[in-house]
């Protein structure tokens, strides 16, 4: 394929809807112009809170977002944004902790390989009565998968903090997108996502309170991908903090003209 | 396997879930305790409003699932629930409509085949421009692959509704789980489906506004499997009407010594 054919591809892709014909586009398009009524669109955070909105199908979740970490720009909140995108762009394997995330995320406008975590660690877990996903994780670990991948998980608590202790032992991962929902033990696990994001500069997205799941977590992944797409498509430099991208973004945003 | 040690690995499996680890067990147990403190427990119906709590980790969401069809016990509440139940029993194909709701329901304690539309009906989606997924539910029905199904509808607006078309068509699905999320023919589309399923008698489970999405599909269809494994483990009569099921539990709970 030649490149103008490859960007052609990736322009007619909508990552997150899978819109190839006329009709989902649409749909996208009209979708994604209703949410950024009301989210802002200056960072690359709000790319993100965009997408949850989307993800969601609710405004305010925007603000249940949570950005944490630092990559080599600074700790600002497109961090994680930046960091996930250049794993994209690395062609860095994409971890997730079930296969309902997996099956989420768009197989194309990337070379990552996207693996799940549950259906290893078997033994583990009947040994020590442990979740399967939590003992997923750590027998993924042990074989080295989750350092420089994006890890995504998007339904089990225990796979976070299984993570959380990966990180605390060494493990980095080039950016983490955690999102499990329900009453037990999830908003804890992203919690202790956080304190390990920070403490380690690890990049993460998470988010707080009991809402989430497969659904949004596949889905902020799908953002990062998009993200790197606009990059391989020279649509986006991706080496500005937050700051500056805003300034730029309120610079051009006067040069428009007045209604 | 014999009957006893069948019905042992249906009482060990949580299928929402897919606990079957001691720990896993427990988180489960411990969601669904706390959920039952906010949702009733008296009909078949307030078990997938505890389920759709659950599942998008909201007390809330009990008051946006909608019960409407028929089957043939009568029009109350619980007729999608045994409907659905009934099906899984007779071990119906379950089609949903992309992969990612066939990855959330689970595979264990029922002999269903899991289909999903996505992937048929190119070429009609290349000619017409209308979506991937409108276009495999079109060509799926007309191999009749909907008939005496359970269809489940998590992602797609457009799918919902070429299955409305479908049914207004003569199409009988035997229960039908559709929640769309999002801000574009989301809400329509459930819409659509509650009317056919009034006009057609067709048994459906839905959401109102504009939440749902992929994993509250699942979540669904997996309670009608849940429903139908405490059928098959005589845990649970499934030929009763709501109003006969709350009057029963009534009647068990004046039983109850009090505090």
């Amino acid at each position: 394929m030649t490149d103008s054919g490859q960007k052609q591809e990736f322009e007619e892709e909508y990552a997150d809807l899978g819109a190839t014909t006329q009709n989902a586009m649409d749909i996208a398009e009209t979708s994604m112009d209703i949410v950024r009524q009301f989210v802002p669109d200056e960072t690359l955070a709000d790319r993100v809170r965009q997408k949850s909105v989307h993800s969601m199908g609710d405004i305010e979740f925007q603000h249940l977002i949570e950005f944490t970490g630092a990559d080599g720009l600074g700790d600002d909140e497109d961090a994680p944004v930046r960091a996930g995108a250049r794993a994209v762009l690395e062609e860095a394997d994409i971890v997730t902790d079930i296969t309902m995330p997996k099956a989420g995320i768009t197989s194309r406008g990337h070379n990552c390989e996207k693996r799940k975590a549950i259906g290893h660690g078997a033994e583990l877990a009947k040994e020590t009565g442990m979740t399967r996903t939590a003992a997923s994780v750590l027998e993924l670990d042990k074989q080295g998968a989750y350092d420089g991948a994006i890890a995504t998980i998007g339904n089990a608590p225990t796979a976070a903090f299984a993570l959380a202790d990966c990180i605390e032992n060494g493990t980095r991962p080039a950016a983490i997108v955690a999102t499990p929902v329900g009453f037990v033990k999830a908003e804890e696990s992203r919690q202790r996502i956080r304190e390990v994001s920070e403490e380690y500069g690890v990049p993460a997205i998470t988010n707080v309170g009991r809402r989430g799941g497969s659904g949004l977590a596949a889905a902020l992944t799908n953002e990062l991908i998009h993200v790197a797409k606009d990059v391989r498509t020279d649509e986006l430099e991706l080496e500005l903090t937050a700051d500056e991208r805003a300034a730029g973004a309120a610079e051009a945003s006067e040069d428009e003209p007045g209604e």
